[in-house]
């Protein structure tokens, strides 16, 4: 049965790949699990036919037959589960990938996430160029720890993973609006073997081609 | 084989139970699974042999045999997946708790942590009460969604899972310190649902014991 995932219709990052549609999307591709797309604009995310699929009113959701889901971590697991490619055969190197999963999203997207939120909201309050510093430090913090552990490794362990797809998902995030990325040479070019993997590459193809439409059609 | 986890020699939450290591614990009493714990200083987390275990010196970590685990999500998940008692026997119903999993730490979360940072780092600067009130509406515009969704079920999916596990936990960060639970009725009854389980109850007090004897002892 082919899923079927939804996406901004009109992405605000204008196509850059950052919406988080662009992740569940690689994981598909990465299993060659082909997947049909529903756009919804803003106003139909806040619409009760979307807050019964996503209680928070986001995309990206992920339906199958009876089976809804939402929370991008959640449908990239649940398709790692159930088909080869982002998830080993050995049990422990399973586990092992959530851990990267589960950091990704919970210990190094935060201090990212409020740096774009402070971008965001507050580049006008008078407390911004104040506030900055000590929100990207906390950004260096993990950086720091993530480069120290990676080392000259090409992925967080062993062979490319789930977990490697959302750290690399999470750190493309950073590299669109700040030059901190290049003060970590083994995390730029982890991100970059991230980017040249041909699922990568088509699902970016794919979320770009959406937004391309929407701008020049009518 | 009895797995071990980390937790702080002394939890700068003086026993409120708000440190990680409960959340983990909480799992464990569910599911019946006794545990050792090996207590580590401030110090400690940040050497060789803790980032080890853990990349980004935190607590939890869990080992058990050969697999070593870090991120409290992922170790949920790992005693969930092995275990009866977190998560439903029906393929369906099992994703969907994962999905409440990763919303409780990824989208009801952020926000709470954003307010405790801020408390912690921001409280002496000049923007504090402006800044402040824009973080508190970011989390209610998050429990007003969560308590649209609950409505007047005991648990967000059904039976009691390790969705609802991460949710309460997530949620009594914020009762912790503010009111804030207290305007969500259905919220509030919630949480007091998942306090008042048993294992809810033995995490808790085994996480306290450490606090009190690290207060009293030598």
């Amino acid at each position: 049965m082919t899923p079927t995932i939804t996406a901004f219709e009109r992405s605000p990052d204008r196509g850059q790949g950052l919406a988080r549609d662009t992740r569940v999307r690689w994981a598909l591709e990465e299993v060659g699990q082909p997947y049909d797309v529903r756009l919804v604009s803003f106003s139909e995310m806040k619409e009760p036919a979307h807050l019964a699929l996503h209680p928070f009113g986001q995309i990206p959701t992920y339906e199958e037959g009876d089976l809804a889901l939402f929370e991008t971590g959640a449908i990239v697991l649940h398709i790692a589960e159930r088909h080869a490619g982002l998830l080993s055969e050995d049990a422990n190197a399973r586990a092992r990938a959530i851990s990267w999963m589960f950091a990704a999203l919970n210990t190094v997207e935060p201090p990212i996430l409020d740096r774009e939120t402070t971008r965001l909201l507050e580049r006008d309050e008078a407390w911004y160029d104040q506030r900055m510093p000590g929100v990207e430090d906390r950004i260096r913090n993990r950086l720091g720890q993530l480069s120290a552990r990676l080392g000259d490794s090409d992925w967080l362990d062993g062979a490319f993973s789930a977990g490697d797809l959302m750290m690399v998902a999470v750190l493309l995030r950073l590299k669109a609006s700040s030059g901190m990325l290049d003060e970590y040479p083994n995390i730029s070019a982890y991100v970059a073997r991230g980017e040249a993997r041909p699922a990568y590459k088509r699902a970016f193809d794919a979320q770009l081609a959406v937004f391309t439409a929407a701008s020049t059609g009518s």
